[in-house]
Order: structure tokens, then sequence, then C-alpha cells
């Protein structure tokens, strides 16, 4: 079985021109089979006030009218993800983007309102990798935007995360997947104010542990949860660390 | 050898709802291999007026500065070709949007500037089609906008019409290919403000003569000689039509 980095990018990495070029050289470096995810939020909300559509957000989600909606799709799965697509090429990365409409990837379903109504949010039901499997042998690199499809001839808004990881749980049918999350911190820290005190590699034990004794608490509850749920559904290898250390070679290594 | 029709849908047909539906229904109904390729400029300038970007269109093109590149790659390769692809899906059809930077497939380079200045438009240097081919042998149906990419890392506004003329010579290499243009009018007429005069076949020789006795003139020309322009690059037969008769009922047959 052949390995597979599925990086994704958030934070608005893919959203400065300087971070862009130093992300893609990096992504482009990497050898072997590899699939980007890109969010694209801090666009959505800049295009969005330009259009005079407020941008409203409940626990980091954003509610997702019809106009949103529209804006969504142009930002994430034309602005950025064309752009990212363009940059890759330039460097020597036969890339696609896609969003998961394309080839029926990503399939969902609108989000069921309980207290809040989040609109044209989506949920994902399942993920084919088949055409992804068959273009990754060919050498293409497929570039995902953060939105799902209903079958019903709607987009859906689908966190960038879940995206990767649900893509990542996917492919760990016909490969052994290393899922790495680039966010601000070089990875996950014992002590939040130093960069230095990365916890090179969590297991379930020490997670419940560091839980226990308040290491980690807050945000990073969700996100290593989310690692978690990756390594569950057969991924081998989840990384947390910044997008300038792509390489793996620090960072927190969960498994 | 297989068969395929191309497919090139303008006129705002994919900008209006009721138009979209219609037209999605009719090329899903159309059997064997099928690529869609679309527009989006009467969104792009409805956007890009809402951004407060105006829209200068010399001899009918598009000048695209900076600004107006970002805008055209939202509206194309995002909102109008996603919405497309996700329209399709949920007809059964298994649609892939792309533009050209995706897969390397349409490279081209920046217009040089002689009189105009268009800005970032793209003449067409080669279209790929070898993973076309691939995908296409797999069921999917390529659905394209209308930008090429310069290798550079910026993608090219580029004329819908020349993306399918190229697109549909490529895949003549493969494929006995059938493009057909989808416009306002049945066909090519012979007394401009009669529907009922469509000339059903033209070929060289006819097309000489009708130029000369002047039954064929104005926006015409352009369009025929574009047809003219596919069959020598290979493609079998060219038709212009309108949308509601994709089939090829009718419409005129250029060959």
């Amino acid at each position: 079985m052949d390995s597979i980095n599925v990086i994704k990018v958030g934070g608005g990495i893919l959203e400065d021109e300087a971070s862009t070029a130093a992300l893609l050289d990096r992504f482009a470096a990497l050898p072997g089979h590899k699939v980007l995810v890109h969010g694209g939020g801090r666009s959505a909300t800049r295009i969005a006030a330009q259009l005079g559509v407020e941008s409203r957000m409940v626990e980091g989600r954003r509610i997702t009218d019809e106009p949103m909606l529209r804006i969504v799709t142009m930002v994430y799965a034309g602005l950025v993800n064309k752009s990212t697509v363009a940059g890759l090429q330039a460097r020597g990365v036969n890339a696609l983007g896609l969003c998961g409409a394309d080839m029926d990837v990503i399939r969902g379903h609108k989000r069921p309102v309980k207290d809040i109504d989040y609109g044209w949010v989506g949920d994902i039901d399942r993920v084919d990798a088949s055409m992804l499997q068959k273009l990754i042998d060919e050498q293409v690199v497929p570039v995902m935007a953060p939105l799902c499809h209903d079958g019903k001839g709607h987009m859906l808004n689908t966190n960038a995360d879940t995206i990767a990881r649900e893509v990542a749980a996917a492919l760990a049918r016909y490969y052994r997947v290393t899922l790495t999350f680039c966010f601000e911190k070089p990875g996950v820290l014992s002590q939040p104010n130093n960069d230095n005190s990365v916890i090179p590699h969590i297991n379930k034990a020490l997670y419940a542990q560091l839980k226990a004794d308040g290491t980690i608490s807050g945000g990073m509850i969700p996100k290593i949860d989310n690692a978690f749920a990756a390594l569950a559904a057969g991924v081998e290898n989840v990384v947390i660390t910044r997008a300038d250390n792509l390489d793996g070679s620090s960072g927190t290594l969960i498994n």
C-alpha cells in the first residue's frame, strides 16, 4: 500500500499572498501522493461585507443562508480553490480543484434545525474516494474546497477539518494515510504560551491523562477528538503542526 | 471510436433559474459521452457592479484587470460552474467542474498588448485532453468554465466559444466529436427576423455563396468561421442551434 499525505490548511494561510506562496512551495516539495484541503472563511467574510451581506457565526460556524451560500461557493470553490490550483501548477504539481459535488465525491445533508438554523450547512453522509484514487494514481493532486452537496442540486457549506478527516478516512481504503492539520501553533503545547513546549507524541492513554490534569483544554479538545476520530476510521497518523513545518519534522504526532 | 457531444451554452442560459433547470434536464437526457462548456458574463457583470468594479467591454471582450480576474474566477469557476455541477449530479450526471488550470487541461498566455490591453485575458496554446479522456471513459462529464491558465500561477479569462472549440478539437484524437453552439436563435437563419428560415446544412461551398450574396453577414460570420476552424482541427460536425433543441433534431449542421 502506498502512503499519502492529506494536508488541511486553515487560518487564513491561503488568503494572504506571502503565506500562500510559502505554503505552496512547501506543499509542492512534499514527495509522494498528497491531497490539500483548504478553508477560505476570511475571504468569504471580506467579500460578503463588500456585497453588503453580513457574516453571522455561531460557535465558529457560519450561518449560511441563500446569499451566503452563493458567496462561499464563489469564494471557496472559485477564488481560493482555483488560485491555489494555478499556484500549484506553476510549481509542477498537477493539481485538480474539487468541491464535494464534483464526481459526487462528498455527499451530505442539510443540518437539521435544532436550536440554531445554520442554513445551507452540510453534515457529511459519505465520501466516495474511488475516482480520487484513480486520479491520485495518475499523479493528480486533489485540492478540496470545504463544500459538499446534497444530491438534490444544493451545495452545502461544510467544515474544512471535517472534510479533511472524512476524505482521509475514505482514502484509508487505498493508502496508508497521514492526516496533517496545520494551525497557528507548532503543535499541541503543554504550556499554551510557550511554543517550545510541543508535546511530540500523544496516544489515547496520554490524551486521557493530559485532559484529566488540565494540560489540554478548551479549543484543543475538539481538534484532538477529531484526530482520534480519524484514527478510528483507519487513518494511520495524525499530525498537528504549523504550516511552516509541513514535512512533519516537528509538531505533535497522534496515533 | 466512440462519439461525444461537446455543448457550449452561453447567452445567460445558466444564469437564470428557469432556463438553467430546462437546460440541465435536456443536457442530462443526452445519451453517451458529453462535455458542457459554459460562460457566465452576465453574472460576472452583476457581481462586479455589486462589488463596485466596473465592467469594460471592447468588441465583446471583457477587459480583465486584477480585481476583474478575481471576480471572473469566483463567478465562472465557482458560482456558475459548481451550481451547474450540483444541478447535474441531482439529475444523475456524474459532472466534474473544471477550469483550464485543473490538471493543466488548458494552457494559454496573456494576450499581448497591441491597440488594447485586455489585461488577464488568455489565448490558448494547447489543450491536454488525455486526463479528460480517462475521466470521460469512466462516465465522468466535464463541465468547463471559460478560464485557462498560464502555467506561471495566473488564471486567464478566456472566450467560452474558443474553449469549446479547442476542447472539441483536442477530444477529436479520442472520439468522433459533435460540437454544438447554443445561442438565442434556432440556427443560422436565411432571413434574420424569421425563426422558420433555419438553413439546415452549410458546407464550405454554400458558406462562400451565402456570404457572397449577403445572406450571412455581421455577427454570424465569426461564429461560422469558428465552426469551420473546429472542423479543420478534426471535429466531425458542428451544430448551431437554440438551447431548447440540444438533441440536434433541428438547427444548422455545419460540416
